[in-house]
């Protein structure tokens, strides 16, 4: 299939029906999906809870398969677990796809995912409310295990979906809790037939929250996301000798967790010094037998190093890995490190960012040009269809969080870019 | 009463029987007593698990009152428990006392306290099978719940002993497993009607393993302990936000997490910088919640401080506190600081530390002046009585662990220093 072009900015035809530019979503009926699916296990602190392929997951599903079915869409469910639907359309033209996933982590907010379900089910929905039919057809997908939380790797729905991991793999995923991925997709009913990777899109945009500070602290509301920063997950292991905190003198010690504080320290101070678009985060921390009077025999840790330059990612790789090796020589420990995420930098499609800032200033906004320190599936559909992304702020930042927000009025704006930029896309380029 | 002086070492009296310089314990005796207890509830790794007043402590407490009745002891039980073997003696003179403890951790080795009490009683009963009669008494004591993992604080039996904490008290003291003290003594048959703290000790010593690595790294079989470490125990609890680990930059960060790395890393430099007899240990670490990609809303972390010095630990913890708030001021987190543990360091009686020193070399041996880096009840008891300790090897230096060792031969020396020490203690000074 040829890459389809896109034309330049202000050069677009207008040829959607001259009232097709003045659709809207509904945003009440936005709202309340997204709070609806936001009632599905919530907890006692407001925190959504909905880890991929368990009960609440499949309720939520079930929710949007039925919402996809009253839009008159028709809907799959492929090999992995991806729901999507689409418009009935004549011929076999590629759709111009939207989605994202409704999975969140332990303690999730409302808007994480969520939305660009919602918001895609809002544009197909105004187009057949509104009697719009594009040249193409188009379509809203929900990506099985966006978060990683339950099975490893995250957004693997997406990646599946673009033929960068075999399907086998991914069904084989093993929990902490001793299930497999596979077993718990056909438990809950989401084992579907359809292959994976189909229909493949002609192009694809993602409407998400920022999950960052960036445009709230800016006061911008949407954001043309250009790239995506690569991410290095790893876990380390340092194994010492558990001993007395009280009679072991420092010069004998074999300290395992120290060696884990020590790494923590270096790894804020690296992205403090490397600056741009570098972060590093150590989230997770464990000391084996964790009691105040005893050395550690065993630390556990996770590093997460992200940047927008694959160079510089391997430059802060490197720099970590001889930290880790040389406080482990010094303290006389073991150490192992596992590799447990690998995405490099992406780059979005240019024609498709310009045509998000061209339809925001259609529409009366202006917009930034960002990066996204998340991974989301559209880097995976990226690898298979000019792909972009569209942002709204996130209050304060926040996310992953009950607290996690965005101010119901630029969720609307953001779908109604949404709307826009899917209906150029069907309809400038067939 | 008055306090007892000890003559200079090489001064001591021969008022000893002649023939009581060659005695010696029964090293086969010690050790069939030290295995028969440590089978009590013996674990699958080896481990001793004798937790105070548990069924398991009450087995092993039979069975160190039947040996104490065996070897003609007048047997007492205070209202804390405490059990205290004393020979029949004319008159009232206050008692040579030993003593240690056979509660042990959850994971215990077979030496730690029970070689004390052990001991005492070989010393004991090697006297009374000679036929030898001292001019004071002599007592063993086996003293309630040293170790404080069921019950808090620890050493609790000889600090009740020592008058340093009120009986009530104690016997309230609840646990984790929701039980009171006072009625699991009542439980297991050992809440006795002595008054606590009687009889008052003449002087005390205690024979213990090191539980440290010097006596076993340096080739010495013999510690004559002079001091004991000031712990400074205490938890900080940093509360921050959770946060994105992609989208959040760096300067936007308010990492709980972080925070506990830099406390942990500097509490190893401190303790390197400060050198003598500092030691700091941050044992235990836990962030909230513990996710690689969340930047932790909360880290608490323990930190564990000793030194011999009370003004030295002051500083310690001065510039531990210092650091801590300025990391939290510098990440805009909250920080709370909880005491957990604070004694001060104990200097035990020069004298009794000289008279081991003298007997060892008296017994062929050397032994080395050292400190001890862990609480015992000797320490307790040196409020009310003239003490010190006798430090035998721990192989590797491993402690609260199946792993904990002692050579046969190097046990049996230290019960025979500890012979002939309250022999001298006895005799020497009526």
């Amino acid at each position: 299939m040829a890459q389809p072009t896109f034309p330049e900015p202000g050069l677009s035809r207008a040829v959607v029906p001259v009232e097709a530019k003045d659709l809207r979503i509904d945003a009440g009926r936005l709202m309340a999906r997204i709070n609806a699916l936001a009632e599905i296990n919530r907890q006692g602190d407001g925190s959504c809870n909905r880890l991929a392929l368990t009960d609440p997951d499949r309720q939520a599903r079930d929710l949007v398969v039925q919402w996809m079915e009253a839009a008159g869409l028709e809907v799959r469910v492929d090999r992995i677990g991806n729901i999507i639907g689409a418009t009935a359309h004549d011929g076999d033209l590629a759709p111009v796809m939207t989605g994202s996933h409704i999975d969140t982590v332990a303690t999730g907010g409302r808007f994480d995912g969520v939305l660009g379900v919602v918001a895609g089910l809002e544009v197909l929905q105004t187009l057949r409310d509104a009697g719009v039919v594009p040249a193409r057809p188009m379509a809203v997908a929900v990506f099985t295990n966006e978060e990683g939380v339950r099975y490893q790797p995250d957004m693997m729905g997406s990646l599946v979906f673009a033929g960068a991991l075999d399907l086998d793999e991914a069904l084989a995923a093993k929990s902490h809790d001793g299930t497999l991925l596979g077993e718990e997709l056909q438990r809950i009913g989401y084992g579907g037939d359809a292959p994976c990777g189909a229909p493949r899109p002609w192009a694809y945009v993602e409407l998400h929250i920022e999950q960052g500070p960036v445009l709230d602290r800016l006061g911008e509301v949407l954001g043309a996301v250009e790239d995506l920063q690569g991410i290095s997950w790893q876990e380390v292991i340092f194994r010492g000798v558990s001993n007395h905190a009280g009679t072991t003198p420092m010069n004998l010690r074999r300290d395992a967790g120290v060696c884990a504080a020590e790494v923590a320290t270096f790894v804020r101070g690296l992205a403090l010094r490397m600056g741009r678009s570098q972060v590093a985060t150590v989230g997770r921390i464990e000391f084996s037998p964790n009691l105040v009077n005893v050395i550690p025999r065993e630390a556990r840790l996770s590093i997460d190093l992200r940047n927008t330059d694959e160079g510089l990612l391997r430059e802060a790789e490197g720099e970590v890995a001889s930290f880790i090796q040389a406080v482990a020589v010094r303290e006389g420990v073991s150490v192992e490190v596992r590799p447990l995420v690998r995405t490099e930098p992406v780059r979005f499609d240019e024609s498709v960012v310009s045509l998000i800032e061209q339809v925001s200033v259609d529409l009366g906004q202006s917009s930034r040009r960002m990066t996204s320190g998340a991974g989301h599936d559209a880097q995976m559909v990226a690898q298979i269809a000019p792909a972009a992304m569209i942002f709204v702020p996130s209050l304060d930042g926040v996310s992953h969080n009950p607290r996690e927000d965005t101010r119901v009025e630029h969720l609307e704006i953001g779908a109604n870019v949404l709307l826009h930029t899917m209906l150029r896309l069907a309809d400038d380029s067939v």
